[in-house]
């Protein structure tokens, strides 16, 4: 019978934790959130953000960007944010427009206001097994798996889609619990040929119904980070409703990875508080 | 018929560009090498390296230092290195006693003179396809795959071995040429099943013979990271005589990765003199 992973109640538990935490901290932190142009989507992850924020009492500053903004002017606020001692959460929400680099914006970032774990120094410290600022989405997959005691040394792990945002580094983090790990992308010319053979798979292209009960054996763990949205309906990358039938574990979209996301983006900024006020966490 | 891949060639040809670009500099690179302890498979590294370095016009320094050396000492060895204009790339020889934390070694070495590409933020820039100090031989394999016109996206490469030092940063380069990776490790369940279906295999454990001809498919291209001492004779972790025959590609122990390694590690030593003197290499 298959267990659906609830990433509401496993985030709802994080979030009341750092509530607490952050209740007891002698000034509020604050997060920024640099928002270019007006797509939709990202639209509403700022606002759930912002939510959050104000649930917590962490105070969040909102710069909304024209669509047609340079890459000066981006970067330039970031070093305005960086020198900011109010802020102590810096997040550029992707994707950004063609003409900004993401990894420039990535590489600007100040390493320990870097919430989103996406500065060089934070990737290498993921490598190195060093605790510090992760990347927000993998290191809620990791809770959450964790959370239902699902092994993972010596697991065959199967990552669909090699981003520096999700794939990349949820991969590393398997890694680093001695998982076989398997990052797949979109030349590989056999996906199935993996996903038949993995214990858990991981799912990240945005690609509507990429993975099917077919590509899957049984009692498979999956783990679906896909959120497409198709005439006012949300799908993930998992064909759910026939996949659900055959593995052991699976995560919903919406309510199984999503609001991991969100919950370990507020807790980062109560790590990036700590790491700013001389604490280790 | 198989090709073997001539590391001595390539290195040497990489050591003769580095050698006349050194020739042009104002001053001369100086290569640090810490040395801990006494493994004789470490001295005879640091030999090669010392020998390379004089032929090419790097000024090299080594400090030698005892087994039983605790890790402050070392630690402040380094911080005087990163300090001294002098001294433009600075390595410490792994494997260190296990009174060292070798992550703790990697962090403190200033990123401009850190030729083995091990600092936080060089495996993070690495990640970002950022130009920059690479671990030395991930980018020798990656140097000689391209010198003989291997394919890399799309491939199906399998990684034997998860290190920071050769693994790791070998699959991520792999993962930047969009090529489908495995990586494997001692806790991997069945090896064989992974390298059954790799066109490309790197194995980076030091276990003699751990890849036998069994284990590959026709026309597959080996990559052989193993050095193993035993009796006064050196072996690779390839069973070479009997895989040979069924590969399109392979590597030679001695002869394959090992000249590479050096050889990048002399190209680095060029690249932190020029990151230090403003160069953007």
């Amino acid at each position: 019978m298959v267990q659906l992973i609830d990433g509401k109640k496993v985030a709802r538990e994080l979030v009341d934790k750092v509530k607490q935490e952050v209740a007891t901290l002698p000034s509020s932190p604050g997060l920024a959130v640099i928002l270019i142009g007006e797509d939709p989507a990202s639209e509403i992850y700022v606002n759930i953000k912002r939510k959050r924020c104000n649930e917590i009492g962490i105070v969040s500053y909102l710069h909304q960007l024209d669509s047609s903004v340079t890459q000066d002017v981006v970067l330039q606020l970031i070093d305005k944010l960086n020198n900011d001692p109010k802020i102590t959460g810096i997040l550029v929400q992707m994707p950004t427009p063609s003409q900004i680099s993401d990894n420039k914006i990535m590489i600007a970032v100040n390493p320990k206001k870097d919430v989103d774990g996406f500065n060089p120094i934070n990737i290498g410290n993921l490598v190195l097994k060093k605790e510090g600022l992760q990347s927000c989405t993998p290191r809620g997959i990791h809770k959450l798996l964790k959370y239902y005691n699902i092994p993972l040394q010596g697991q065959e792990v199967v990552v669909i889609g090699s981003s520096i945002i999700v794939g990349n580094p949820v991969a590393q983090m398997f890694l680093n619990a001695n998982s076989t790990v398997t990052v797949c992308n979109i030349d590989t010319k056999d996906l199935k040929m993996h996903t038949q053979k993995a214990d858990i798979i991981v799912s990240a292209t945005g690609k509507k119904h990429i993975l099917t009960a077919d590509m899957i054996k049984e009692e498979a763990v999956i783990v679906d980070v896909g959120i497409i949205r198709e005439n006012g309906k949300i799908y993930g990358d998992v064909d759910f409703e026939n996949v659900k039938d055959k593995c052991s574990y699976i995560t919903p979209v919406p309510g199984g990875v999503g609001p991991m996301t969100i919950a370990c983006l507020m807790e980062n900024t109560l790590i990036a508080y700590n790491l700013q006020n001389g604490g280790e966490k």
